[in-house]
């Protein structure tokens, strides 16, 4: 049976246990909301530091040059590569997943005249819907089709230009698998196109094994870019010199020093930035995917696995019969980096948990989520997380109104 | 006659002398390039630290609440309304120029239906082109007409949507006079769209009284919001209910956190924001703007317009016959915040005052900038800037091959 004493020496003996060391976290709290904004790396805060003072108060418009400002969106793609299973030249850190959606939806559509279909499942991560409606009211010759869960391989036909599927659900944390999807869209003539904001930098993701075409995802998650990092996109080479991004900024020109009236695309994955990055916060994700030095993503996807098995059977163990109903996989192989739960009362649930320093969140009407980040969580913050959840069900009566108002912290 | 004592007169009297400790400023260096990177004040190197380490290191996802994250984008927007003439709830800070001139110039064309005419100039900044030929290149019912310089009025008819203009041209620095031209676009039922770029933070930008329909501009050049900065968007409140953001992400929803699967625009400015943005880029912006606080416009302007008067002057008078052409308005009326010459060997002539600690830039073919932003840049910078300019062309044969690489700084 497992103990308290059993997590301890699970990670004494974990091979991930000295990546924490390279976070900073704040004493009293056990922090599971690293798929909502990730812990902060020691390197992003002195790198952020530097950028500021030296490059930018000192060094000035030289920077650009002498501290590589300009290649910092290859560079940072580079090494979201390695954690994507991507080669270096085929990701760029660019804009929000939101405008990288935009610009990797609408170049597929360009890419497939003929097929009207963008295609996608209902209940997917909003952003990724809005964008998708705000493609299709801008042309009409684009018809955008939102198919049941599950519904995607059967809705395929030759009128698909595009699927866009999540990796990873944002609020069951279920994983969706990639090669077969991917062949049987490519099997219809159409692309998919995957967001990976939930899965990069805790599953071992491999675009070009699961021959995936374009992809983008978050840098402010599982990566720890800091609020509202930059976000990335993925083009597999076989598609780099057909497809055209329709946000063509300069930075996405071939020669964008020339200064000439005329657009005339980069090769390669340079194509798909668009205007200046903010070199503030493409600093700081630049720093922060150094803590994944060393770090094999199979041992991440593992260690996650563990913690999330873990935090299922202590929640059945502890918390039996207090309202809780899983709401993820139960099997890790089918599960991301999080698990979360239904509760009646899941908005004042989570609220108490924060006031005890247990920082997860909830997610509208009644899913309460816990982010088990496998370079900063251990398993004894699983146990003692779960123990104050414990304590917190036990103590309320949650059919009672009144206590969905944050309870006094004793 | 000036002298470099009448420089030091005229800055001991400069009602914005006080400004200039509001930044960092290299020693040695004379930084005339505010008009490319502005300069780092003072307040942005603590904000960002700040942001770095207690929000985002110790408060974590509690931050987008406790420190108002999610309201940067607007408050940000409310500070530069005031420097561009235009209600606090016309203006937001969002993504970069390039994407929000996609957003507007597409809603522009959606607001317009059966008018197929975007209509620019030929020669003004490139991005802006760039955005405008992969807009036209998504839709085939949009057509782009590219006129040459001065030819725009010329071109409005009935089947003009949306005109894009640059307020004060990067090249040159001229300003293009906003009032008249708003006026002739709105008379042929078409919308005005501005790039303030070059002109807001240095010239008194009234968008409100000049009648603009729409207006982006950049956070990095004037407005000092460090590398890449976001920038930021103006819609008339009379457009604001009509347009629709084409790039409707989750940030520019009602309600973003029902998590529902139907884009609904959020009232106001606030739908044309799109993904998350980059708090930490959006922080140095935020305290930068500060720099303005007691600046009135106007002051700002007539001290731009003092500066570069001087800086004409004192080049017609110390690099008479150097082979220097004056590429900006004389008068300072006609004129943004730079001033700029053109030279045979430009790239050359910049390196050696680069070399010499005199920061300008250069663009292709033949065109050296001087910026002279009205907060930091003194008279007697003017004066010692053109002393030096004056020694490396006297000194020089830049008739020579060989002196278009630096000279050594002796």
């Amino acid at each position: 049976m497992t103990t308290r004493q059993t997590c301890l020496d699970r990670d004494a003996a974990d091979p991930l246990g000295r990546t924490r060391a390279r976070f900073r976290l704040p004493e009293g709290v056990i922090y599971l909301d690293g798929n909502s904004l990730g812990a902060l790396p020691d390197a992003a805060a002195a790198a952020v530091r530097q950028a500021v003072e030296r490059q930018w108060g000192q060094d000035l418009i030289a920077s650009w040059n002498t501290h590589d400002w300009i290649g910092l969106p290859q560079r940072v793609g580079g090494k979201i590569a390695r954690l994507i299973g991507a080669s270096a030249d085929e990701v760029a850190a660019a804009d929000s997943v939101s405008v990288n959606l935009f610009k990797l939806a609408a170049a597929a559509v360009g890419a497939r005249p003929g097929r009207p279909v963008v295609l996608t499942e209902a209940g997917d991560f909003p952003t990724d819907l809005y964008i998708l409606q705000g493609l299709a009211g801008m042309r009409s010759d684009i018809e955008l089709r939102v198919v049941a869960p599950g519904g995607i391989e059967a809705a395929l036909d030759e009128r698909t230009a595009v699927v866009l599927l999540s990796h990873v659900h944002y609020r069951s944390g279920a994983v969706r698998e990639m090669a077969g999807l991917s062949a049987a869209i490519r099997a219809v003539g159409a692309i998919s196109l995957w967001d990976l904001s939930h899965s990069a930098g805790v599953l071992d993701v491999d675009l070009n094994r699961d021959g995936a075409d374009l992809a983008a995802g978050c840098g402010y998650k599982y990566l720890n870019g800091g609020p509202g990092a930059p976000a990335y996109l993925f083009v597999a080479k076989r598609h780099q010199s057909a497809l055209r991004n329709p946000l063509s900024g300069w930075m996405g020109h071939a020669r964008p020093f020339d200064f000439v009236d005329d657009y005339a695309p980069a090769p390669g994955i340079d194509r798909w930035l668009c205007g200046t990055p903010p070199i503030l916060s493409l600093t700081a994700l630049d720093a922060a995917l150094d803590a994944f030095d060393g770090v094999a993503m199979a041992a991440a996807r593992a260690k996650a696995g563990a913690l999330g098995d873990l935090f299922i059977e202590r929640v059945e163990a502890r918390c039996a019969d207090r309202g809780l109903a899983l709401a993820s996989p139960r099997e890790a192989a089918a599960r991301g980096g999080q698990v979360s739960f239904r509760h009646p009362h899941g908005w004042a649930v989570m609220q108490n948990l924060i006031a005890r320093g247990v920082i997860g969140d909830f997610r509208s009407p009644d899913v309460i989520r816990f982010g088990l980040a496998p370079l900063y969580v251990r398993h004894v913050d699983v146990w003692d997380a779960v123990e104050i959840l414990g304590e917190i069900l036990d103590r309320e009566s949650w059919r009672d109104a009144r206590f969905q108002t944050v309870a006094a912290v004793t």
